[in-house]
């Protein structure tokens, strides 16, 4: 179930022609009514932002917080494109809202794909065209494949409550790493929730899911995160939806790394006893990101000596002999050296999907937990050329 | 011509058994009077400092700065290996103080390779005993040899100016990183200097040479650079003296760059125009370790966008309107958009073993120069197994 299992929501994803082969490139997530709801978004920090980042950000300050649709285009990042990019991402806005009946700022518009090159206006014209026609209020899965870039399968989630719901699609393969590096999602919800309390839960939320994701360390010039709420269900937003609502965009979050470009394994790391959790981010954030340790996620191997050593580089307060390091609950280091273990039952970890890894610093009461994923040959072939 | 080609200096290599095949694996350079001479150490930063570099350091203190010798061994770090790798790291310059008959502080101590294992003391035991037996002043590139990990060249230099000479040998292959992952370097020349002074000049020539370069912004728990100053020469140390020593260290490092890993691409990177020195370093690290820029360099694809991107996460000031980005003297990217170039000229430089990338970031006049390398098939296939 998906974004459109949400009362009082629809989408359509078609092919636009910005990619090539018929493939689907467009999608609109609209209200069925048309009126505008509650909306929040969060937005990468990259400073090269991207035009799409640029104008819903304006949007959003414009009405308050406030969206009767969002608009997303796969194929094309609008990224780095000058003034012509911003008068590109308005105009997107400009045609959806011409075609659903709203005001240009209750639009709100994402793009994904290549940075650098001017959007292909032509076909996004009679693409959001073709996408305004085909709204539905069954074809959320569809917004989800036109979302894609080198993803190999959409990402969907749906989390009903006590009496509301929420759904959600997102996108997202390389380029992963928290402040959501090329990553797009839209979540839906029927909760009642005003404008600047939905910002809050949807930061609070991102931040302790699709943050503590990292792929390859990169930060995109476009990740965006949006929520629509439109209170149809009557209940107001509580602890109850924050939870459901993290949740989601958690489910997103581990669909994205079980899918990055070329991965074979999602690691989920946790770094314990570091100083406060300030230092064991620093400490999980540096593991995760190193070439040398994802080489040997790919290879099966619990070498900890490249997780020591990185963890001696990072910077953190941790005492040698009393780092360790544990693989699918098995102790491979500590107190200064290599630990006897059951290979066979390590063996049968480490050849898992998902792994996890634990390294306890031994100091404080600090916690971090990161999701990643290994460094493979074919996340190479993905990223050696762009074309 | 290498270490052995400055007077006064002898140097060994042998195959101890630590490495399997009979393979070369243990170096001794000593001087030619087993007296002790200045003697100057930069090491990692890493907190999970090697047994060996605790014990280097302790004896530079204990003597003020001399050393008869240096003993290396590769195939095992001697890292992570608690107490017991202090007592094998100081044995083994316990065995060469009494082989050339000097005080055991007045040797110093390197070791390169995994990680986590005890030291075979039986092989280097037998093997320190060969190297003594084997010292001569022609063996110079055998110690080079025997150094050697991943590397498939052995790394050898010599700079002769007005009256005195420096030769060099290193290792390194992949953790690389300022801070000087996984390397090591021993220094000769027969120019008069002071232990304070040897100290203070290779410094700063470790600062913009091995500290410049960067493979995989791993940094290793052994990195070790020292230098040994005979006075042989009757010459003192100069201006003259500390830029022959900084070249010495160059060329060591770009042999290294050369030699990284499974890579095809040494990259000179440079970042200008940023605020600062100290801001052009970083955005230039923060490039020069992101996978998806390494991956691109290996297709040989002078994709800027995400060197833009990049750049954008790195948190330096610049104006997205004001960077560059020039491959080969190419500008790829300016003024906020893709520019036009000479596509078969940027083909072609894109093709060569080197390449030259320069990134303005249109700020200020910090500069920072940094030497790398691109992210390979054969990178991976050599980490993703211990074993």
């Amino acid at each position: 179930m998906t974004i459109t299992d949400v009362q009082g929501f629809q989408a359509s994803g078609v092919s636009s022609g910005i990619k090539s082969n018929d493939e689907l490139d467009l999608a609109i997530v609209a209200t069925e009514d048309r009126k505008p709801v509650s909306a929040a978004g969060v937005f990468t920090s990259n400073k090269m932002t991207a035009a799409p980042v640029l104008i819903t950000r304006k949007h959003l300050e414009t009405t308050g917080g406030a969206a009767a649709a969002v608009v997303l285009n796969s194929g094309n990042a609008n990224a780095a494109t000058g003034d012509q990019g911003l008068l590109d991402a308005e105009h997107m806005c400009h045609l959806t809202a011409k075609g659903i009946g709203c005001d240009s700022s209750e639009v709100l518009v994402c793009s994904t794909g290549w940075i650098g090159y001017p959007l292909q206006m032509e076909s996004i014209t009679s693409g959001i065209t073709d996408a305004i026609d085909s709204l539905q209020d069954d074809q959320g899965k569809i917004a989800a494949k036109a979302i894609m870039t080198t993803d190999t399968v959409p990402k969907n989630t749906f989390v009903k409550s006590k009496g509301f719901s929420i759904g959600g699609i997102s996108k997202g393969a390389a380029m992963l790493q928290p402040n959501m590096a090329t990553m797009l999602a839209v979540l839906t919800t029927d909760v009642a929730i005003n404008p600047k309390q939905a910002t809050q839960f949807l930061q609070q939320s991102v931040s302790v899911s699709f943050n503590c994701l990292t792929v390859d360390g990169a930060e995109s010039t476009n990740d965006t995160v949006i929520l629509l709420a439109n209170g149809k269900s009557g209940v107001e937003a509580s602890p109850l939806f924050a939870e459901a609502l993290t949740d989601a965009c958690k489910d997103l979050a581990v669909q994205m790394a079980d899918d990055a470009e070329g991965s074979t394994k999602t690691v989920f790391l946790c770094v314990s006893g570091a100083k406060d959790d300030s230092e064991a981010e620093t400490a999980a954030r540096s593991t995760a990101n190193s070439q040398l340790i994802k080489c040997s996620w790919y290879g099966e191997d619990p070498y900890w000596g490249r997780i020591a050593a990185q963890i001696g580089a990072s910077g953190v307060q941790f005492d040698p002999e009393k780092i360790s390091v544990s693989y699918g609950g098995q102790v491979v280091y500590a107190k200064g050296k290599a630990q006897k273990v059951n290979s066979q039952e390590l063996k049968k970890h480490m050849a898992q999907r998902r792994l996890d890894l634990l390294v306890d610093l031994g100091q404080g009461n600090g916690l971090s937990e990161i999701v990643t994923t290994d460094l493979t040959h074919a996340y190479i072939d993905e990223n050696m050329r762009t074309s």
